[in-house]
């Protein structure tokens, strides 16, 4: 354990608090670590950068002018633990604000593998590019990069989380709450809704987020919908009574509750919860259901045509979240909005 | 087996020119799956395309032009079966044009592996991306990539096949036919040649391939060279009785139909088919020597100085039309005619 | 053994001062294969040029500029061994030039494993690319790489060597050259001062190639520290002998010479030989010390606030002398100098 390992030790005691003003700069969100950084007013401004990147990217001239926003920066895509589709959901993220990028996607061809520490690998990262979008299997880790760079060095470059260990993977809940706000902006938007969400949520890193994210919002109910065994953590639910956030806890089975919700986001690996197209009749007409991918044999793919089954849309969303939060980290924003 | 699957078998069944129907869009090629999509004018085409890249791209300015093109475009490289020639030939003919790559090379950094169908995985690039240029191991997997995208999907993006199990690798045979083209255009061009090919006949979807582009041509003649074992499938055949293009099988050795060719095309696993130095007495003097790599112990690099040996130069040939393809798909090439 | 094996076994016999010659073009450096091409001229150059990169690149306005001057240009970056940090540098060096990069970092992935030989897969890079930047864990394979494409082909294209065997690694040696320029410039530069390199000497190409650097600077003195069995190869100590540089060679401890380095560049794997933050006391409050990465246990981490402590910018340097160097090569250096 060297001096670092401590020093850090002391940082990961912090209250969630003292830990946001460190990824915070200028009073600008810096870093994206975890979801209790997004306030309302940031979501919101995520939502309206987000919809504009897609209005403007339907024509040559409005590619062409995304990617000279950041044409003049280099992004690196460490992915120590692999994951084809947030790593291409990033890295054409970048691609769409011309960023250039680089890629670590295979441990083994890590230094880490040669004797590197994890933080000399960040600091050699953050030597070369403006940017370092991290995902890691161990828990933290996005964390103590943040934190490595802002209080060790003095020349900090952003850590974007893109999933690290089963604690949080923000930027997944970011898209969820974005195609939420926009399914149902005809409806009231995401105000007043109830989320059902259904899996393996004790390891579901997503749903956490998404769970802290919904905080946001006014009466969102929230159903956890999982076996006993797979039920949400304690301390996410004491996050939600805190915040008097409603949530029911749903540990037999799908039936009992899928009428009530609004939307569904899925992901399971017990049969019971599986979602299969005898089950549609049930589900609200207005309903939209979610999934994070990949499916597995979750979701039957008879329902892909179901108008309210939306995930294809959802996954595609990612990438233009990403985008414009990449765009509001570089405070570049404006000139998106104002095009 | 799902829906997808049952959906998908009920197409393979289709003839030929059915197929053909749904990879074409605004009777123009959508993706480029099969070498039978390929007609004269298109032949003609792509083969004009290429000479004009060429030439542009010997000036810096002809370079900064031929970027501008698609600039605007993102790719993504699927190569499920790793092979870095035919991937950097692709790639290189993406920065061509300017367009932003992304990439899967190895399949176990892929989702695949992770649980996710070969259907969800092209989805999930269809939504990031703007082309899927793609490989497999497994036979007709490109083409089902393709009807995937343009019957079940609302958002299909081009697939160009890389390269699909044994069956086809139709952009090899486009190279073949431009470098036969280019090497016999003072002498009347490839109609009335004839057009040896040798070694694995079997199973090699480079040969299969261009036997069908052949019979866009006048007057074509056709020796296939292998052991029996190797030697070419009743399909292809039963394809050029049909068209009345004549063939020979040649099951013996090389030296009986060596001084015959005007094109040797080569790739030879037995020692009796392999070429040595000794063997350029027999060819013709204005014959040319064809390889797709790799070559193994094939071909003697002794032969490399001879000048019909033009293997390196169709090896950079197939960076140049696989650019006038990307270039035909997006209909952007009158801009490089016009340049 | 095929018959270039032959050839290049005769051109690898050559004394150096001739196998430098088939590296240059019209009197200019066109790959850079080892350490002893650079003369004071190049040097100085390539630190000019360095040092107006790294001010240009303080503006989005410099950024697009430097971006400009190679974008017509493609990069294959060919490591059959592995190294993520020399891989960045190399190709964010790249990317600041605007240049499109082609990667193979995992020789799994690579032809070679599908039976194509050495030269065969640098001639297919050369097919693609305007440049190739190779590293290999063999010796000698950069040299053979800008032979074979200089002597054996007719469209060769430059080579830099990223590191081959345990013989060269030139550009490390550029970039630690850079950084003790730069770091003495307001003492008189690089003329005079005393370089103590310790570790494993006999192995390290990066000490090596340094060292072969160092005579082109006057009353420069060297300390080789490791103990005997680490110890610099004869080879080098007899070209120091012949150009007159005095070494002394220390076998025993670090704490002998501490005290007389300028500079200290390290890496060693024998604890007697590591720097602890009680040896700093001993160090020169001058002097400076230098490390290529990966430090492993050898550079207690306490050590990188102290300002003595030089290696983070070292790292960085790395990627400004490797963008200098090629646009160097290219012959777009005076652009950079004149913007």
């Amino acid at each position: 354990m060297n001096i670092l390992d401590q020093k850090f030790a002391e940082f990961h005691e912090l209250a969630t608090e003292e830990k946001i003003e460190c990824f915070t700069k200028n009073g600008r969100l810096f870093d994206m670590i975890i979801s209790q950084q997004l306030n309302r007013k940031i979501i919101d401004n995520i939502y309206e950068i987000t919809n504009r990147i897609r209005h403007i990217s339907k024509t040559r001239a409005g590619l062409l002018f995304l990617q000279s926003i950041l044409s003049h920066k280099r992004v690196m895509l460490y992915f120590a633990q692999p994951s084809s589709r947030t790593f291409l959901s990033f890295e054409n993220a970048c691609h769409i604000l011309g960023m250039k990028t680089s890629e670590i996607r295979d441990a083994r061809v890590s230094s880490e593998v040669k004797g590197e520490s994890f933080d000399d690998s960040l600091r050699t990262f953050s030597s070369y590019t403006n940017l370092i979008i991290i995902r890691h299997k161990e828990q933290d880790m996005a964390e103590r990069a943040a934190w490595l760079l802002n209080t060790c060095t003095n020349r900090p470059v952003p850590i974007i989380n893109g999933g690290s260990g089963s604690d949080q993977h923000p930027t997944q809940a970011m898209l969820d709450v974005y195609t939420l706000q926009y399914s149902f902006a005809k409806q009231g938007g995401l105000d007043g809704k109830t989320i059902m969400m259904c899996g393996d949520l004790k390891r579901g890193r997503t749903v956490r987020s998404l769970s802290y994210l919904l905080k946001n919002f006014e009466d969102v109910k929230i159903i956890y919908t999982a076996p006993q065994a797979f039920q949400m953590e304690e301390d996410v639910c004491s996050f939600l009574e805190k915040h008097k956030i409603p949530f029911h806890i749903e540990t037999e089975a799908l039936d009992n509750v899928l009428s009530e919700a609004d939307a569904i986001s899925g992901k399971t690996d017990t049969s019971k919860f599986k979602l299969r197209p005898s089950d549609m009749t049930k589900i609200r007409p207005s309903a939209i259901i979610m999934h994070p991918f990949p499916r597995r044999d979750e979701i039957d793919v008879a329902i892909d045509s179901d108008p309210r089954a939306i995930y294809w849309r959802q996954e595609r969303n990612g990438m233009w979240t990403r985008a414009a939060l990449i765009a509001y980290i570089f405070n570049v924003h404006e000139e998106i909005l104002n095009y």
